[in-house]
């Protein structure tokens, strides 16, 4: 059973792999390379390679565990998290631990080994974030949960460890750190102005323009004024919302078209980077409908020789955002 | 004039390079090697390569900016913040930023290009920490700033560019998101129990034993109980003390023993693994005298693929800390 457990002093949870641990030896025979089309296990025809789908689209038919789909979802054959069992909280001395319970499923995207996000049409990522909402609407109704995490790695350096387009989700029985902190940061924000930071952040943004990448009825795509990374996007609502899983039909359709553009623009300007994208949505189980506002935030992984920065939550920049949204606004597609 | 700049809603600060800015090509070129012995300008010889030494330790003489030293202390060549200027904090709506002022040095460790701390005699790392300790004595006077990192990248995917055994500091305006969150931790074990939060772990594991890697009279070397990383590892004076710069001598010798012993049992049982370290002590402009604890913290980067950690705060570790415990203590010296 993997655990959760509690630093005694940031109150930063952590998951520790207690089954399969690792030892000395596995690190150094661990690949740093991805898994290609060969044996990839999220192919067409390769379904028997994943756990059972909680969910697919099927357009043109198909059974269940067979082709024919084009989004699948299933659970990570290797969970970070065990689904069934009790939390069971616990004290040992001055330290908290709680069972590792939890899911960690995998979307699979489409059924083209290679065609990215950036790659796919408006509808089929549409599709993608639908699918997404319904297995979180699913997992919302499992009391013992109180956020999902949703993100997705692209490419190795960013932690894929498959090449087929895919995104994960890890629904937690506790609220991540840096959501946590965000959350706090929103409510301060409110309690002095009665307003959302991020509708204020929106507003500002889209005032000014100089960070701003590009926009449509629904969606704001821009450079943060205080980027951890060279080239981070964050992808807005404009519609104030706490809840990604929601937000309505048009919101979504809106998402997809910057979403599509962004890492188009990401891809030609920077030569098709990794990235990780993270979702950043309220918990479950927190009222912040008021303070906080749901968004996408895509972190580009540039500086190979970055390393500090992870472990610290200390970041030096080396690009403004001001310079990063004038490079991708100036992308042709 | 590098920039800092504060997250609206996490209040986190960056640092963001505005001068020498990286354009989409810069991350393309950059060497993801380390620059190796022919061109190093920490050896002995090409001490004009380096902008002018701050301090030296120079047991054989030797002239200033001349061979000799068995350790130096020279400004970055290429600072993340400047040294001349004033803060001029300023609001932009509802940002805030202030120019990057603060320092970056470099304390080159040995004049021996491979004489990897876990190499170099214990009086040899003493004279390094005291080189630190004298560097911080001398940044603390100057008003503006309010803390300093000392961290070492070590190994090209932790960060270090140079393979010289070197060590940083950075010397800023603000204090660190993770700094700060620690204190307030550290208040808030305080406010309750009226005792350091560090302290009662150093009693706690002491008294339980399956986390500790090796102890001497004054410092401890454990893996933490919530570790982010596998094979992290944290050294902790036993005897109450906020500030590294104000330790004493015998804390330093002690300090010296264990990390020798430490970086040489990861060595072994790792094949020399990457890591970055990091001294966490008090900032200077707050008093928390009675519930802060300086230590050092090693963060081996094992695991290629991650990514995802990195951006979020977010951390799977697959080892768990008493596993590693167990694997340092058993390793032969």
């Amino acid at each position: 059973m993997p655990e959760l457990r509690k630093d005694p002093v940031t109150g930063r949870w952590v998951i520790i792999s207690t089954d399969r641990q690792k030892r000395p030896n596995d690190f150094r025979l661990e690949r740093s390379s991805t898994i290609g089309r060969q044996h990839c296990p999220f192919c067409p025809g390769h379904e028997a390679m994943t756990p059972p789908e909680l969910l697919s689209y099927r357009q043109n038919g198909g059974g269940r565990n067979a082709p024919g789909w084009d989004v699948r979802v299933v659970p990570n054959k290797f969970p970070s998290l065990q689904v069934e069992g009790t939390i069971d909280r616990e004290g040992e001395g001055m330290f908290d631990r709680m069972n590792g319970i939890g899911a960690n499923e995998v979307i699979i995207e489409t059924p083209h080994h290679d065609r990215s996000l950036a790659l796919m049409s408006e509808p089929e990522i549409e599709r993608v974030l639908w699918a997404c909402r319904e297995r979180m609407l699913d997992l919302k109704q499992d009391f013992r949960l109180r956020y999902i995490l949703l993100f997705k790695n692209h490419g190795a350096v960013a932690g894929a460890t498959l090449e087929h387009p895919h995104s994960q989700l890890i629904a937690l029985p506790i609220v991540p750190d840096f959501v946590r902190e965000e959350i706090e940061g929103a409510r301060r924000h409110f309690d002095v102005k009665e307003r959302c930071v991020f509708c204020d952040i929106v507003h500002q943004e889209l005032h000014d323009g100089r960070r701003v990448i590009q926009e449509n009825a629904d969606v704001v795509a821009l450079a943060p004024y205080a980027p951890r990374f060279a080239f981070e996007t964050w992808l807005l609502p404009k519609r104030h919302g706490a809840r990604f899983e929601e937000a309505p039909r048009h919101e979504y359709e809106s998402l997809a078209r910057v979403l599509k553009s962004v890492l188009q623009r990401l891809d030609r300007a920077l030569e098709m980077p990794p990235f990780n994208l993270i979702v950043h949505t309220s918990p479950f189980s927190v009222d912040v409908a008021d303070a906080y506002h749901w968004h996408v935030e895509i972190m580009p992984k540039l500086t190979r020789v970055a390393g500090f920065e992870w472990g610290t939550g200390f970041y030096i920049n080396p690009t403004s955002p001001e310079e990063a949204a004038k490079v991708l606004r100036a992308v042709r597609l």
